[in-house]
This record gives C-alpha cells, structure tokens and sequence, in this order.
C-alpha cells in the first residue's frame, strides 16, 4: 500500500532490494464529500464540497545495528477544499523523529496524545463528517500537540503511551518544566477485545482561568464474527469556571462482504446543556485503498428546560483514497 | 518523464513490476525568468526575478477491477521567487479525489474550470509573463475553483467537460444549491484541427452587486505542418455594474528543428477601455523536459478619448524544467 | 543515502536502470532537541522541544547531451515545532532552476549567499542551537535571498561563487538594476587547508536609512589527523547610523571513533556591545544518517563599562535524521 523509493544503490547496481538502506516512503489521502449540511437556525441544506482529514507525508526508518533504529515522520493535513491563513490548505499533523529499540519508542515533536490513541478503532465515523472530534464538539482529549515527548511500549498485549509537553512558558503562564502537561494511556488488545484506559494532565499553572486540569477515557471494542462493538467514556474534570463534563458514546460497524454498514450514538453532558449525536452510514470497499461511502448524521443541543439550542444535519456521499 | 515509486512489493518480492498496484508520481516544473520590465509610469526598466507557474504535485490512479478505477491529484503552486500571506509560497493548484469507468470521469475538489480547459494550446505564452491568465487582465475565465464536481467524458472526438460547483452560502451570498455556479465545455479535437466552445454561467443570488453572471469562450487552433494559428473569443455578459466585455485573440508558433518561433497579439474592449497585448518569443528546446527561451511583450490601455491609461513592456530570459 | 525514484520505464520494460533519464530525489532531514535553556532575565531553566534547521525537499537533474545539464531544487524549512504567519511550519530554503556545462553553473532563484557558503565547514555547531547564524545574533553574512543569479565554477583548487541580486525596487527603494546586492567568494580547498574570501555588497540606495552597505568574511580550516581547527573572521562596514563590527570565531572538532567532541568560540564587537558565545559539544554517530548528541551554549553580552546587558545559556539533547 505504502511507496518506497528505492535507493539509487539497486538502481546502479541492482544489488539486492532487500538490503536497500534508503526507506522514505511518500504516502496519504485524499477524502472528499458532496452533500448537503442544515445547521436548523439557517432553515436550509446548504449544499458543500468538503475534505475531510485528506493529508500527505513522508515517513521512514533507517536500522542503525544491535536491535536499534531511527524513525522519522513528516506528516501534514492537506485541504483541496482550502482554508487557513494563506489558504494553501496545509497544517502539521504528526512530525517527529524518534529511536526504537529494545527499550521501547521514544518520538521528540508534533504528536497524537496517547489519550487521543487510545480510542482505538471505536470511531466507525473516524475522518468523516461525524468524527467523533469534529461535529458538535461532543467530544474532548483528541488532541495532537507540539512539543512532545512520547514514549511507547509493549508489554505483552497491553501497550503503553506516554507523552511528557513542556510548556515553555519560560517562568510565566503555562510552566517552565519538562512535563507541564502529561497523556497516559494503557492499551490491552487480545483476540476480540480492545480495551484503553487514559488520562491527560494539564498544569494550569498561569493558564488562563477556566481550562479543565484533566480529562479520563476508557475505551473497550469487542469483535464478534463480521461484527464490532464499542463503547468510549469520558470525564473532564470541574476546575474554576468549567463545568465538569461527561461523554459516553456507542458504536456498532457490521462486514458485509466488502462493504460495511455503520451507525455510531454519542452523547456529552456539561449539567447545563446534553447534546447528542447519531449517525449512520454504508461503505461501499472499492479496494483495499479506496472506499466510497453514503452517510448521514443528526445532532441536537437541548439546555435543562428542554430547549433545542442548537441543530445540526448533514447527509454526505464521499469518496477516500489512500496512497 | 513521470517517475513512479515502485512498489515496495517490487523491493521486497521481485514480482513482476507490472503488477505493482502503487503508482504515486513526485512531478513539477521550475520555471524562472530574469529580464527587465517597465510599466510606463515609473519609467524606468526595473530589473527582476520571478518564478512563473512553477509547481509540486503528487498524483496517482488504482485499478480497481471491472474498468474502474480510482485517481487522485495534490498539485501545489510553489514560487522560488517568494509570495504569499507566510511567505512559503505556496498555493494550491488542481486537487482532486475522482473515479473513472466506462461512465466517464468525476472528480471532486478543487479544478481548473472546463471555460479554463477549452483554451487547448491556443496560448503560445502558457505559464510566461506573457500568459493570457496574467499581464493586463486582458484575459477571463482563467479560473481555478474550490468546491467543483467536474465530469469529463469523450464522445469520438468530442470531449465534454462539466462543473457543478456549490456557492456554500448557507442561504445568504452565494447559493446554497449543488451547482450555483456552473462552467461546460465541449472540445472537438481530429487531425490539425481543435476547437472549443464553453461557457460559464454564475449564480449571483446574493452576491455582490456588480458580478457578471456568464462568460462565453470559443477557441479554434489549426496545425499546418511545422506551424500553428490560433484564434480565441470571449464574451463576458453585461450585469448590474459591470459593463460586456469582449476579448479576442490571435497565435501563431512555427517549430524550427528543436526551437520555435512564436507570436500572440490579444485585445479586449469594454466599451470604456480598450486593452491589447503583442508578444513575441523564440523557444530553445533543450530535451522533451527542458526550454530555454527569450521574450518580450507590449500591452497598452486606451480609453475611448484615445489617451493611454496604462502600459506595461517586459523583456524576459527564461529557463523551464518539467519533471 | 538520497533516494531517487525510478523511471516508470525501469517498471514498464526492464530497460537498463543506468539509462532512466528521471532522477527527481525526495531528501530532508528532521532534527529535535529536548533541553533547557535560560535567557539570564527571567532567571529560570525554560524546558523547550525544539526544531533546528528540518528541511524537506526535491531535487534533480537532467542530461541534456554535450556536457550540458538542467539542474533544479526545491528545498523547504519544516518545523515540527510549529511556527510562522499559518503555523504549518514551512518556509523557503534554497530553490532554483539552472543550467550547468563547460562554463561552470548558472542558478537563478533562491539561494544562499557565496558569503554564506563560503564557512565551508567552520561551523561545528552547524544547524544547532549555537548554529553561527543563531544564537545572540553574534554573526552576519547569513543570508538566503530572493531573486539571486548564481554563477558556481571550479578553477583548479579555487572555487569561485558570484550571485547578482535585483532589488526591485522600481527606480524607488532598492534599486532597479540586475545586480543592486552583490555577493562573492573564493574558496580554496587542497589536502587538508580549507581557506575563503568573501566579500557582500549592498547598493542601499532608496533603502532605509541604517544599513550596513558591505560584509567582508574571511574563513580557514585545517584537518590534522582525526582534528580539525577552525577560524572565522569578519567586518561589517559602518554606514549611516550603523557602527562597523567585527565578529571573529575559533572552532575545534575531534573524532573518536564514529563520535565527535566539539568546541566554539565566538565574538562580536560593534563598539558599544561586546558579545561572546562559547559551545561545547559530543557528537555520538548513530549512523552516516543519524546522530545524538549533547551540547551546552552560553553567550553573554556586556556595554564598554563592562556590565552585562544580556545573558544565554542553554543544554540540549538532540537527535538528528538526515533522508
């Protein structure tokens, strides 16, 4: 799936491929929707083209001898749909550059939170309109942040995450220390079941007032047969002005031949406003690397009187390809 | 020309590279000219350096059985030469997730228009300082845009291109419909002749006052031998504020050996002034990827009194890479 | 170690690997440092993730028959560390198109100065927190500009570079002719002496007042067995308001085995502030590609009464990849 450049060396000489040092690998996605979305105050489906999580980048390891190697990856969000500052569409994902050896992974740079990795394969609406990240803001801890230190490992099935961020905050807000924030996270994968435990920890020491301090998820998928459940809870705590918040979601995907039927319900509570989120959805598997898929997703913001705050619609047709 | 990354199938296994399914293609072209110009009210020859058109892309297709198969464009407008909010320079060009099968080809993102496409080689100074998209505005409908839903498909000798594109108005400016703004092109193309005849047509519900609402282009370019004429019309409607505007075009390129020699003169006229553009230019073929070249060209504003309003000269040495 | 990607015809036909005319090389190197750092003023150890000089780029060249070549690079600065007007990180290194043959290579685009180019490899701190150009702003002469025309030929052991840089500025600031920034440089290179002149010079007409109007650098190295001794030295005139300063710099590298120890001295006297920066360093060689290191840097500037007006130090852990 994945291009290799080959190195000049088997170009040259065709000395066996296999021993080939170079190992840059360019590869991504492209990921557009046409449909239409009604946010309920405007009254209209106000049809779009959009790309969701569409990227390219570059990725590769060199074996460095006695069981260790360097890895590197240059990974940036690209937007045929345009947007940000300049409009070229381009934004960091995960960059970083790291050594892997017997003592585990250690990766220095941009990087998914390992509470962010810990959802698994629960999100059956992943890098679509209804990623659990995007619509309604439901959800909370899928952040990729700078900085990072990360550190992975396998310890039998359960694998460990854990990333250190300093806050550079030179003495003044956000800390000076080499771990002003931390993601923790605990992953048990074995036959049919996945499992993850999270947390992330925010020094808020010179933060502006009103930013939670910290954030729990557990996560668990259970496969049976062409089928695959999964259930995500969240808590982010109460800290000066922010209300505590719970998130709880359910997903359901079901195989059907090459294709996959899918519907996903999430559901976030702050004690002032509960707002939910149901989607459904049929991909259609066009190929290992291409999948086109029809969906469509409800969202509803309700305050406790029971007034409907805020409403939100979309039926889309997309098409992903990966490279 | 292209270069493909081999599969890392190829590397691994030595299978037949006929078969490898990865085909992403690194490609660009770095084109850079110094010379002189001169815009006749400074009155001075400035000297500069500039980068015309030079871009970075990544494409690629799959096959995926039954006829179908699966393509992609990330094409970047890159400027050695600097520009831009960040100063990367870095813009997006055609970029595009798309299918293709017996039924024709839809793309969607972000794609010259089928008016764009209709020029054929029409234009002997594509991508110089002497483009028809660039010096004086002469030109319209040179238009790249966010949000189409291109088809393309050929019928014997006949390729028709269509753009639906959503104006994303949500209801206000712009539409909210699946095609509020729409280009089509039909291209004949047999033997020494081409011609085309497109026409956009745009939605100007709740735009701002003072738009065009269409836009009609007819090209024609006939080969004798080692020579090329060509010939160009453009009408843009009359709306609101804005007055009808006519263009009108003329080429010509003759091939000497590996060189050739060209010429281009356009006008436009809007009733209150009147534009025209002569260049002159003489092409170095270094190989099928490289051109030296020099060039120069002339545009002049009048108004209806007969007073020039505006001039512009640039002699221009350039080199143009392709890989 | 520069991998170059085959031509689709190597996949297609088998034909003789040694005969592809595409040579287009995706290269860059990713480099991050984990450490503390310490601006004296706010009195603490600031941890910081930090990039140091990541690049990305594509570069090639193609033959074009009796002796002539078209060379090209795109080169940019990425930053897993975030910065810049959009936050993607990226900016433009050096990126031209250019001819090369008998009469040496002619560049045109963006490109580093011969004055820069010419510190060979005096820079043990190279690309590094305590990198010449950095740290304190002690040097000059660092400069990748715009618009260069670069003529690179070899004469013997010397190694001749010119750039011609326009200002256009349009008769109004900078100048309007082909050559209004100069920069030059001989480099001499033989057995184990390394020895440059180089010489910048700026045509400030029109340009704002305060600017220095030349450079002068003068740089020699010499290898002794498995040490290198280095030596910097230049002047800035004085010009308008801008006082003439002096910078001069002493380096130090030593291998020991596949590691390295190193150490730099630097210093610039403008006449009202003296400033000194001292780096100490160990290289330890992963790989030809990789390399970790540790480093310390403390740079500290003082009036002509002999208080200090600033103070720097900082300690770094890093990992450098090169692909």
């Amino acid at each position: 799936m994945k291009k290799r450049f080959l190195a000049i060396a088997i170009a040259a000489g065709l000395t066996s491929p296999l021993a080939a040092q170079a190992d840059a690998t360019v590869y991504g996605i492209v990921h557009m929707s046409v449909g239409t979305q009604d946010t309920g105050t405007s009254g209209v489906d106000n049809w779009t083209v959009e790309s969701h999580a569409s990227r390219l980048g570059v990725k590769g390891s060199e074996d460095l001898g006695d069981g260790l190697s360097a890895v590197y990856k240059l990974e940036y969000g690209v937007n045929p749909d345009g947007n940000g500052a300049d409009d070229d569409g381009i934004t960091r994902r995960n960059q970083y550059v790291g050594l892997k050896g017997g003592f585990g992974e250690v990766r220095v740079g941009r990087h998914d939170t390992p509470l962010k990795m810990a959802q698994g394969k629960f999100d059956q609406f992943n890098d679509t309109k209804a990623d659990i990240q995007g619509t309604l803001s439901i959800s909370q801890g899928e952040n990729r942040v700078d900085n990072a230190i990360a550190y992975i490992n396998k310890f039998g099935d359960i694998t460990l995450g854990v990333a250190l961020v300093p806050g550079e905050g030179n003495g003044t807000t956000g800390g000076d220390g080499p771990a002003d924030t931390t993601s923790i996270a605990a992953m048990y994968s074995a036959g049919p079941v996945f499992a993850s435990l999270a947390m992330d920890s925010y020094d808020d020491t010179g933060a502006a007032a009103g930013q939670t301090d910290g954030l729990m998820r557990l996560v668990a998928t259970y496969t049976m047969g062409k089928m695959q459940f999964g259930f995500l809870m969240e808590n982010e705590s109460a800290n000066g002005g922010v209300a505590e918040k719970d998130v709880m979601g359910l997903s359901f995907g079901m195989g059907m031949g090459k294709n996959k039927a899918k519907f996903q319900y999430m559901t976030g509570d702050d004690d002032a406003i509960e707002t939910t989120q149901m989607s459904v959805g049929y991909d259609v598997g066009l190929s290992k690397r291409s999948t086109a898929y029809v969906m469509y997703t409800d969202g509803d913001s309700e305050n406790t009187a029971g007034t409907t705050t805020a409403e939100y619609t979309a039926l889309r047709v997309g098409v992903q390809h990966k490279f």
